[in-house]
């Protein structure tokens, strides 16, 4: 391609962001070049101030830009109970649903013995020794319901067993879903958990 | 969203760039911020360079870094043929598919009465002027086959005419294109254009 070179560096880099390949990488630097004193330079000025002061958050893994986040420092937020979630991502799902107001912790991985992937590397001695000093009434595992994040829950659980009270995320039909469409295991899990009318 | 303001403020323009929406905003967003050395770092710096340099080449309208772009200053190119083309893109994809070793001129959209996109807008009187002083034996329209690249084609060529030689992109079956999928227009096109096998 007969671009200058910082251009196609740009494209390149671009296009190995996630959800993105060579021809959307070009389409959006593309839009970027046409709207350079709207655009371009607002975002690179933005990326440099976020790449200057994000940071993780001490206390629960999230991402924030003091030592930490708004989250754990909000006093109006339950103290009393803990969402263990996989992944930032997850916590960020969480908050869009507003319907948890207590602390979190992110794992930020699952355990995995292929990829070496233990308890130390997911911080599970200090969610151990946080829910110890912490005591939370409740530690809710909010943790993805595929089989590396059941088996992740399973081990939390028993590390965590008797110094509070476990719940998990209930499993069944998603709001939208139709029957037809799901796997068998939501369906057979969602009969056994099926509840009562009134 | 429970994340300090700069992040969602990046998350909010990521999501309004072509092809991106919030929930692959926020992925990537968390993807840089992952590696926001490695990435986010490099990536701002990029833009932050692109944005102070990038600029239209005043000859055919592609995007450089200085005055004249890489394709109108390259001596071994060939000065005596012309191919106009709708849009950057359009140039960038036929420099990909290297078959044109000329000139180019980029029009910037095509002529639109409803959107007041008259022969001044995309400096057509300009581009008229240059096949008079560069004297080319071949301007080639290669616009898009659309209904308003064929009628901005269609002016294009009534400007030129009598100047040099002007041809235009065949239109026929698309290699890899099946005749089922085709439309009927394309079919029938590719029908009077076929050629003798020897």
């Amino acid at each position: 391609m007969n671009t200058t070179d910082d251009i196609s560096a740009l494209i390149e880099l671009m296009a190995k962001l996630p959800g993105l390949g060579p021809v959307s990488a070009r389409r959006v630097v593309l839009h970027l070049i046409r709207n350079r004193s709207q655009k371009l330079q607002v975002l690179s000025d933005l990326m440099q101030r976020v790449a200057a002061t994000a940071r993780a958050c001490i206390n629960c893994g999230n991402i924030c830009t003091s030592e930490i986040c708004d989250i754990c420092s909000d006093e109006r937020r339950d103290t009393g109970s803990l969402c263990v979630v996989e992944d930032i991502a997850d916590l960020w799902a969480m908050e869009r649903s507003q319907v948890f107001k207590g602390r979190y912790y992110v794992l930020g991985g699952t355990l995995s013995a292929l990829d070496s992937i233990g308890p130390e590397t997911l911080r599970i001695p200090y969610l151990v020794e946080r829910v110890k000093s912490e005591k939370f009434d409740e530690v809710i595992l909010a943790l993805n319901a595929t089989i590396d994040g059941q088996t992740t829950a399973h081990y939390i659980a028993d590390q965590l067993d008797g110094l509070c009270q476990l719940t998990s995320l209930a499993i069944g039909v998603p709001i939208g879903g139709e029957l037809d469409y799901l796997d068998d295991g939501t369906i057979s899990t969602a009969m056994y958990a099926r509840r009562a009318l009134q």
